[in-house]
């Protein structure tokens, strides 16, 4: 049975996910703190990378592993809004997204698909939570869907229950404002079996949804 | 560079890696215990099985990621001791032997390599933990090798300073008897980074050697 599983989703002391100000040049906004202790290199997995072998380092790899597609908001995506206009804008990451699998932005904008070659494909859908896990789960085909974030799409899949594993970072700072991963979620902590972990000054929460 | 690793090796509260008495039908001996907690679909990364996410689940799944050949002690391979005798025995594992990556087993006695489909081939070397290192990280083409055990194995690389990545998982049993994992490396921890997790009841140890 597929999975919904959101790993490596960074929110600070006061529950803030994301910050304002989204641009081109600042795609976590106002939130560069979030991401200091994040090492992009171990999200493929445990591979030969040269660095110590550390339990954040595990933690952070299952990121992608048995993974097989991804569901993304918009604002993941490029900063736009409204009606895509042609201005060539593939997502953030150039010829090299991370993803590797199909991946589903949340728009109510259509646009035409975007293939690269490592296998990422975006896929732009008009769809609710229940919908488009539906989609990513058959693409997925047999594998896990990643809910991908932003914190505004998880918090949606979380209103509706659709998150099997929860995979939180806390990390120690105080943003004062942002993108609020909690609201409108108290008690949801009671549909999870949770277990937390610190490392190296972060704090990992691993989140199973009880049996239904 | 690549980095020799030891992953997952089981060990009693008194330092035992294995047990006594090891025959066909009792690959690890009277050390039953110190399996008890471990879940051998795991090995292979954090994959599609139907199991919670968690901290255990996470630090096993990095047993087979990265590495591209192991090195094992004779003992790991077959019970049998002396020449080889033409017994069709191809290891504990049948058809599917778990490594899928060349595996050089440590032996006096000259033996035809084996090779199966998924990738694993057994090669039979004679040869120093040094001059096995050098033969199998060629083999590996960049990845890590895997140290894979028994222990006495593992401490005869660790005596000659061979090892990168040391994950023991302590086990809370006491076995009284069996292989000591520990005996003569008395200060070894001097050459490790250290650091430890307890999850689920079992204790697992990150060891990372310090710069040389």
């Amino acid at each position: 049975m597929s999975k919904a599983r959101v790993h490596n989703l960074f929110v600070s002391m006061d529950g803030f996910a994301a910050g304002d100000h989204i641009t081109l040049e600042k795609p976590i906004g106002d939130a560069r703190a979030l991401f200091a202790h994040f090492d992009g290199r171990f999200i493929h997995g445990f591979g030969p990378v040269d660095a110590p072998f550390t339990l954040d380092r595990a933690l952070t790899s299952t990121w992608g592993q048995g993974i097989g597609a991804e569901i993304m908001g918009r604002g993941k995506f490029g900063p736009q809004t409204g009606t895509w206009t042609d201005d060539g804008w593939v997502g953030w990451w150039g010829d090299e997204p991370p993803f590797r699998t199909p991946v589903f932005v949340l728009t109510h904008h259509a646009r035409d698909s975007i293939a690269f070659e490592n296998g990422t494909v975006f896929h732009f859908v008009d769809a609710s939570p229940a919908e488009a896990l539906a989609l990513a789960s058959e693409a997925a085909n047999g594998q896990d869907v990643r809910i991908g974030g932003g914190p505004t799409t998880v918090r949606s899949f979380l209103e509706a229950d659709l998150i099997d594993v929860l995979h939180i970072v806390t990390i120690p700072v105080v943003l004062g404002r942002g993108t609020p991963l909690w609201e409108g979620l108290a008690g949801v902590e009671e549909r999870f079996d949770t277990d937390v972990v610190a490392s190296g000054g972060i704090t990992h929460h691993l989140w199973n949804r009880k049996p239904r």
